[in-house]
């Protein structure tokens, strides 16, 4: 007997059928002699209804009450899930999450859980009663509802897992695990069986939509057996391990590649200390999430040139935001490229390998595909190329790493 | 400066451009210097699709869960409507139930309020908030939401408007007040300044969809004065006051219909003791609502014809009962009717004039109009006629009492 959290997505719980599909699988799970949580995120489409209507009421941004109103998504689900397994026959209750209560700071709209109250839900559990939590939100310090952000309820799952001491965390989603690279443009990319904390929380910053990075942090820190897999099939799914619970022993474990970046290069930018905090400041207060940060030497060594990516959403806002602070900053030219992508190939082995990167530069180079600007890190290498090239440059990437399927 | 609250239905926060309509209504009253809460339903159609929802994923019924499920459409509104109002620069808050709390049984489904913690909503009325509380909910002393029933909102906003001893509750809701027969039928019709609770109460219970039931009677317990008014003119409402406030002096204050009513006789029934609890013990066990209840003398003097009225999506299911229940009731035969209406006149001034029921039953003789049974309280005559004289029937007596406009 295993203690065992499922996490279902929007998509898994999108309308009537699906729901009751999720219940199904839950008695399967259950039936085979589990303790059951399950986290529940709201009806795909719902919240974004939600967050509509509070955009068409008010002008003004106010958290709180945003919150109030975007938390009842998941609150409808937690009871039509609890009342798809009663109808199964099953005993089943749903926890709204002041009930529990699940603590969290007071920022509302992107707050963190800080405690959950395990003790009624084991004791629920134990009595055999399947405890149906929702995600994405939590009970504040100041008394009133939480949300944790977009993506939360990867977050709220792993969370309620560590506090649990379940056994694993398993979460359903539309994808059947983590592959190799995305299945949509790599014909031959493989579905991995085991991957890395370190690896997952690449891939999540680094595009792949499977996990929010948050939630692989907090795997990782309460050393969380995670589990991917999919709500529309039975086929097993991918494990989110610890290193040393034994990857496959692979130096790179998948390309990965986020598209809609936007690439800004400051031409000649005064060499000297403090000028990338006269930059980044103010992109920072205008709220613009800055990614990749390269800066060249420039060849009379007094100036600099310096490169920077950003959504492509907020491109126009960035440049705006550094040509009104050109005074401050100095520099001489301002460029920028919409039509870029970023492409990288990660893997926990490529650590203690010399040559990972050499063979990326080289593979790409043999495709004529030229690198615009490069990022690495302990266990990725990241490279910025012209968007025209991305499937050409997954694919050939994932041959060169040796990942086709065979 | 008094001390209000403000109740909206469903159809007044409708959509965005109500919610914001009711904003500025709010406005306007605080603005005129008033301690303002505001209790809101869920948006018009809203709760419909909730049940619809819970009756599509499970076909056994769990008061609990529905409760969890449907009671997110107030929250949906608590949060919008305090957006609406702090766009207008106001200060607003919404206050979930379980955040005040308002406190109920645990009876899901029909939950009735026992107390409210008004000491939160008392001091950020002082600070000069608007406090936005749901109707229709409460937190069970099971610790679990509930919700009050059909129409619980009426009685969220008076038991609120008791607990905060308000000077005055007032109901928005799309027609702007009681009048003494419904306008669409009868043209002449006019709208009451004044009526008092046990006419309100009779109305409602006779048809008047104006406030609910359970509304009037918390208003007349706990003294408070209740005005019925439109959100969508600026025309005063009626106020519901206590007896001895001074009401209008008329005998007869409205007539009220009740469509959708059935009629079934029991012919020749034993007249002995017992026999009416064999007749409705297990028309209650099954759920079905009795109204008017009749019991003529028999000719032989051995036997009696017993006439009751249900609604008429019940009467099919009240049929098959009495006829399974035949040999433990005896009776001789079962006739039943469903295309009668019950048309009453209501007044708390018939309770000292005689000649109140001789004035209607002679009004409706003298156009042709067949009584088939009658039913009389302190303050009301009802009486049940074919359907198809319910609008000459209406319009005779609201002639035959004086009510008519000039």
């Amino acid at each position: 007997m295993a203690r065992l959290v499922l996490k279902f997505g929007g998509t898994s719980v999108g309308d009537v059928a699906r729901i009751k599909n999720v219940a199904r699988r839950v008695k399967a799970v259950y039936d085979a002699g589990n303790e059951v949580a399950v986290v529940v995120s709201a009806m795909s489409g719902q919240t974004d209804s939600l967050v509509k209507l509070v955009d068409a009421v008010s002008s003004k941004i106010d958290d709180a009450e945003y919150d109030v109103v975007v938390a009842t998504g998941e609150l409808v689900t937690i009871g039509l899930v609890a009342l798809a397994l009663k109808d199964l026959g099953l005993k089943a209750r749903s926890w709204p999450s002041w009930e529990i209560p699940i603590r969290s700071d007071a920022a509302h709209g992107k707050a963190r859980i800080q405690s959950i109250e395990v003790q009624p839900l084991l004791e629920a559990m134990k009595r055999g009663e399947i405890a149906v939590v929702p995600g994405f939100q939590a009970m504040g310090s100041d008394g009133r509802i939480t949300t944790l952000g977009r993506g939360g309820s990867d977050t709220s799952a792993v969370a309620l897992a560590a506090a649990l001491k379940a056994d694993r965390c398993d979460i359903y989603t539309d994808v059947d695990g983590v592959y190799t690279a995305d299945p949509r443009i790599v014909t031959k990319a493989r579905k991995l069986d085991k991957i890395t904390f370190e690896e997952m929380l690449e891939a999540a910053s680094l595009g792949a939509k499977v996990l929010q990075t948050r939630s692989v942090l907090m795997g990782m820190k309460h050393k969380v057996v995670v589990q991917v897999l999919s709500s529309f099939s039975d086929a097993p799914g991918t494990l989110v391990v610890d290193e040393e619970d034994g990857v496959e022993d692979e130096l790179v474990s998948g390309i990965a590649y986020s598209p809609n970046e936007a690439k800004v290069t400051l031409i000649k930018v005064a060499d000297k200390p403090g000028v990338a905090a006269r930059i980044f400041g103010p992109l920072s207060d205008a709220n613009i999430n800055v990614d990749m940060i390269v800066q060249n030497v420039s060849d009379d060594g007094k100036s600099t040139d310096l490169t920077f990516t950003v959504g492509r959403s907020d491109l126009k806002r960035a440049l705006q935001v550094i040509e009104s602070a050109k005074a401050q900053i100095g520099y001489e030219r301002l460029v920028s490229a919409a039509d870029v992508v970023k492409v990288s190939v990660i893997g926990v082995g490529m650590r203690s390998h010399a040559g990972i990167a050499y063979r990326m530069f080289q593979a790409l180079a043999d495709k004529g595909i030229n690198i615009q600007t490069i990022s690495t890190s302990e266990i990725k290498v990241s490279v910025l190329i012209a968007e025209e090239y991305t499937e050409l440059a997954l694919r050939t990437l994932h041959t060169a790493y040796g990942l086709d399927a065979a």
